[in-house]
């Protein structure tokens, strides 16, 4: 691996994602074969004079065997501690790193229901601390970083090393890290170009849209009142105003739906890895905004458990628009992974709602958000629907239709 | 690196070692580097129905950049939820297994009075949880892997794979793993030859130890009345009465010296390898049970440090008998660390005793320790000053002296 791109990408990551400030509190959160950038990222946010830098290095191969073999009393009674630990961070207002390398299929051979029933568990536990990188209160970002296993499912006919190697040099072009260009400079452009989408469809002010296509979506969305369009660089919510991007890369421009104004059918375009498993051609079918019948070609029962893990993840809480024309997208590399996939492709997610997507968001509780037609659920599942010949229309609040998507492409 | 060899490593660690039992709760410490081996030490312990295997994978070379760049506050200031996370496990009757790969020099440019004061703070903090290894009352293991720097110190000439893999090697010598034998087996046997051996001496019931040899040793160790020589395998203190190996490998039978009974002079034989810092050629000189004077061609001052952590650094608590002629004193190699080289040659121990040193010691507080001359510290740092040359005479309470060691080697 090359350590110049990879200190680069170490500094893009620590600066225009997590935007660490000095005196700050850090949590890293990475595999363990990714210690090394983890710690780049370390000594990046220790030279803008972090605080400190927590750095948890996991094991998914190790947690498989827990899902196989550990009690299942110990899986599901999260300790007190592994609460308080993330509520002292919190508590110090501190920003979130998360390296993310999938390893595909890792629980395959898991129990579908346990795995559910613990993350249900877990989440439930966790829940009163959600609200700090939901809401936006603190920075957060998530990068990527290979993996010899993820690397083969996408490169099958390289060897392991040079596998690797093509997945971090498709990973670095994905987030504009190059020998050339000095990244943070690149970041601050396309946080431009992705402010300006978003300022004119906030314009627009849609009352709903239409999505459709040859391969079967025929899709109404409808929008809640005072949605915000929004996409690349955020603010947190707190007093401090720090920009941050959490996602990297990222080309979406994103929004609340109603929850229960969403109708007909959307047949998804890319598989869908969630916790270690695959859900490959699966759609859903929507009536008031509650998902009534869905089909998978794959874990189509695993998928079941995970619908029925509570009553908003039937419900969809954001529709995102990136155009088929897109760098990720161009890359033409299924990742098998949400964070490149969603950004090649319009998606919508399962779950709870971003409260930064309506006007006020931040300042409503779960009653609120429910009344205004936001959606609260312990998921947020993206899933991939856009194609080549999708379009798509907004309606607006005096019954004007407008075409926003021809062919794969924005036309706005 | 042979995987079948690692299994077998990772199986007798779980079985021999901490011989985990069913329902367990188990906490693994492993570097970053070794998760991999942690994983089949995981396995091997849900093969024999642990209830969970909490692994806690660490990176040395991110707590360097700790010591160098964080807030001292945060440093010195462990979190609770930090001891929570122990007395947790503890409180659940876990049983430890440290996976230990010493990285040559890797706090060398790190403040010595910092890496000192944050020890200490650290130390304290977790001081009420440091009865349950002491003590004995759960099982604990403590086995090495090898690392690259660590390697590359010991075989210079070698590239970094060679070397790697002759560590390994060496280390799975030591521990007497190899292909064709249960090493399980080998070490019912070598546990029965060291209990035997503590047996003779327990015997003799002597009341000092006298050491010397041509290298300026001329030291006289008082023991404790009612001493125990212990060695090997080890029974948990509480009910339940498991026996496991606290450390792997070991050659050593050692016992309780009288903290306020040792008079002379020590000349170290080996390095010393503390907190990444390597002190050598040193030396100590004791009056009534305490040092007075000391010397040191490297780390003289950050040696000072350490003596001056509390009081009971400057007095000894354990004396180990090693013969010159051990299968890891034969390997002639200088590990650097002290879980192999404390096993090739005649120690002693700065700071705390081991309360199952004496009789009823685990049923003492620190005070009654005190009163029979068994030592307290937050320390418990091990050095060797065994030689070729070592002659060693017990002195019986009748007044008789016997020739232990004679040219280095057991004779008695």
């Amino acid at each position: 691996m090359d350590n110049n791109l990879l200190a680069k990408y170490a500094k893009l990551t620590v600066c225009k994602g997590a935007n660490v400030q000095k005196g700050q509190y850090v949590v890293i959160k990475a595999p363990y074969f990714a210690a090394e950038f983890a710690r780049m990222c370390a000594l990046e946010a220790y030279k803008r004079e972090a605080s400190y830098v927590e750095c948890n290095l996991f094991d998914e191969q190790l947690t498989r065997l827990h899902y196989k073999y550990a009690s299942e009393d110990e899986l599901k009674n999260l300790p007190q501690w592994q609460y308080d630990k993330s509520k002292y961070a919190i508590d110090k207002g501190c920003c979130y790193i998360y390296i993310t390398s999938p390893i595909p299929d890792v629980f395959n051979d898991v129990d579908a229901k346990l795995l559910a029933d613990v993350n249900l568990a877990v989440n439930q536990k966790m829940k009163p601390l959600q609200y700090y990188t939901t809401n936006s209160v603190g920075q957060w970002t998530i990068v990527a970083y290979p993996n010899v296993k993820w690397a083969k499912k996408l490169f099958s006919d390289l060897d392991e090393d040079d596998a690797n190697e093509k997945l971090l040099k498709a990973i670095l072009q994905a987030v504009r890290v190059d020998e050339e260009n000095d990244p943070n400079i690149l970041w601050d452009k396309h946080d431009k170009d992705l402010l300006d989408h978003c300022r004119k469809l906030n314009e627009y002010n849609f009352e709903s849209l239409h999505f459709v296509n040859d391969l079967g979506t025929d899709l109404y969305v409808g929008l809640v009142r005072d949605h915000i369009w929004a996409g690349g660089m955020e603010i947190t919510t707190d007093g401090r105003k720090i920009s941050f991007n959490p996602n990297m890369p990222t080309e979406e421009v994103f929004t609340m739906p109603d929850r229960n104004r969403v109708n007909g059918k959307v047949v998804a375009t890319k598989p869908l890895c969630h916790n270690g498993k695959v859900f490959s051609d699966f759609s859903f079918v929507f009536k008031d905004g509650l998902i009534v019948d869905f089909d998978a070609k794959t874990e189509k029962e695993y998928l079941r458990q995970v619908l029925d893990m509570d009553e908003g993840t039937r419900h969809i809480g954001e529709v995102a628009l990136i155009s088929y024309d897109s760098p990720i997208s161009n890359q033409n590399i299924l990742y098998y992974n949400t964070l490149f996939d969603e950004n090649a492709s319009c998606h919508l997610a399962l779950g709870a709602c971003y409260p930064s997507n309506i006007k006020n968001g931040d300042l409503m509780d779960d009653e609120q958000l429910l009344a205004n037609g936001g959606n609260i659920s312990i998921n947020h599942i993206d899933f991939m629907f856009g194609s080549k010949d999708m379009n798509v229309y907004g309606k607006t609040y005096s019954g004007e239709e407008i075409q926003i998507f021809k062919c794969g492409n924005f036309c706005i």
